[in-house]
């Protein structure tokens, strides 16, 4: 089972048949960074347009047996989140319907200040709000999965503690193997550990030592690394690959539409050689073998943990 | 000329008729707390209803020559503002674009966090964010007054700190007089005064010394002690008079959408016996000439001080 918990694709019937030669098993896929609750809807609109095109390629994933229903079927099961709560608005109800809708995973915040907590590039982090605690509640309530990416080290520390529910971090590293505001230090590892969360490695070239230089060997021994410090369990994979995107789309998400400054020279970094689309996922097999890994543990690594987690944390609790 | 920069009247013909018995030349009128975009939108499209429907009583203002050619016409200028900027979403074009439908007045928040800073009642202020400053200069191009009612201490500093333009309080009283989060300390009423803002006391009772007892005397003598701090101009009115409108609304004002929980026995205040409508506003002369205040400075409190701000405060610097 292949699983990537965190890409951000331009779908495509090309996309889907690569998803489908590399035998993935599920991929969460991004429908929101900046966009308001009316155009996240829009994106989802899109995706049934793609179920309904590529049916015999993919199949939308609501819940743990739609997806082992889907890979039954020979298809990729894609599974809905976003990157910024944005689209909740200031609506607590917002959270049962975007649920309702197929959405399994949101983001605390995206980088900067949400209506939640505090981003991982914002000056100040306040930690969890008044208003994010209720957005927690809910979100455990329904079983909509908590994804800290791109969050403060407080604000993330503060819904470790409070969150009823284990939390994960889809897409990030260690601080300890690159230090970048959006990497994960110890104490947070340490908390996602001890309640039983997740943490997928990234593989976008920003989060990874030496950038887009960076070797299979290098990022599959900061994985062992890992597993030696927390155990297997914990960890898979969340590549943020942006496939297909085109350069602009960087300027989108660093900038959406909340200020006029573009970024200079944004563009997407070059990707490593290793992995640059789904076709190389299943390769990542072979730099896990060679840290040493054992069979089980790449398995878990590449997919097994998330079908575990998940089928707890899709699950509400009404 | 009598002015008062706050108020959430639920809109009537009879309440227009005590605006014109009063002599009221304007009021800065609420269109949203927690509404969205497009609920303010339609708050909107009501407002156009009423012009059309009480011509003869109101007239709308974008300028400060609106408000007078009004006052010509033997009418009340009615102009809008936003308690909350959950309206912009996370997009800076909607300050220009709500300014463009006559938004002239807004908060940085209202008591809980925002996506431009923290409320008066969050138990953490962050102070302004990178959001918040680009809204802060959009503001100050556009010509929309900041408004710092229900801010946050450090929010509210950062604010006037990094405002080009001077900003206001348009509905708050000093923590001297009355120590209530809502109320404002020295630091910030010496620094909206070193920067030439403007703050309007409040007539809600929660912001009163000894709430729905508090005397006009007692009210008249803050008023006076404040002017001999800070000087006459800085200061009008902002009553925060909510006329007509039904106790559900306090829930609606603290709870909004973003949480569930009912706030027990939400109702209304009991105004003060000395004002609880429009008819009550020409009286407060009465109470601030037996404070020892001279005719002109009656005069800046109740109206003159808000025009003379509100000449530049409108005009966009584009």
């Amino acid at each position: 089972m292949l699983i990537d918990a965190l890409q951000y694709i331009l779908p495509s019937r090309a996309v889907f048949l690569q998803m489908r030669e590399a035998n993935m098993s599920a991929v969460h896929v991004t429908v929101g960074y900046h966009e308001n609750f009316l155009s996240v809807v829009e994106n989802l609109q899109s995706w049934n347009y793609w179920f309904e095109e590529c049916g015999d390629l993919i199949s939308r994933a609501m819940t743990h047996s739609d997806i082992l229903a889907a890979n039954v079927a020979g298809k990729t099961a894609i599974l809905f989140g976003l990157q910024n709560p944005l689209p909740f608005s200031a609506d607590l109800a917002r959270v049962e319907l975007l649920h309702q809708l197929g959405i399994r995973f949101c983001q605390i915040t995206y980088n900067q200040q949400s209506l939640l907590g505090s981003g991982c590039f914002e000056p100040v982090d306040s930690g969890l709000t008044a208003f994010g605690r209720e957005v927690v509640n809910e979100m455990n309530r329904v079983g909509m999965i908590i994804d800290l990416s791109h969050a403060g080290h407080k604000t993330a520390m503060d819904v470790v503690a409070f969150s009823k529910r284990p939390v994960t971090v889809t897409h990030a590293n260690p601080h300890k193997w690159h230090r970048v505001p959006r990497n994960l230090n110890c104490d947070l590892l340490q908390a996602i550990s001890d309640t039983g969360g997740m943490v997928g490695f990234s593989l976008y070239p920003h989060h990874l030592n030496q950038g887009s230089r960076c070797t299979l060997t290098s990022f599959s021994e900061m994985v062992a690394d890992m597993i030696r410090c927390y155990g297997t369990k914990m960890f898979g994979i969340g590549s943020d690959l942006c496939q297909d995107q085109p350069d602009k789309v960087v300027n989108w998400m660093r900038n959406g539409h909340w200020r006029k400054s573009p970024v200079p020279s944004a563009a997407f970094p070059e990707p490593v050689s290793w992995f640059s689309d789904n076709s190389d996922f299943p390769g990542l097999a072979i730099g896990l073998r060679g840290a040493g890994l054992s069979e089980p543990e790449i398995s878990g690594i590449l997919g097994e943990n998330w079908i575990t987690f998940w089928e707890k944390g899709f699950v509400g609790v009404c």
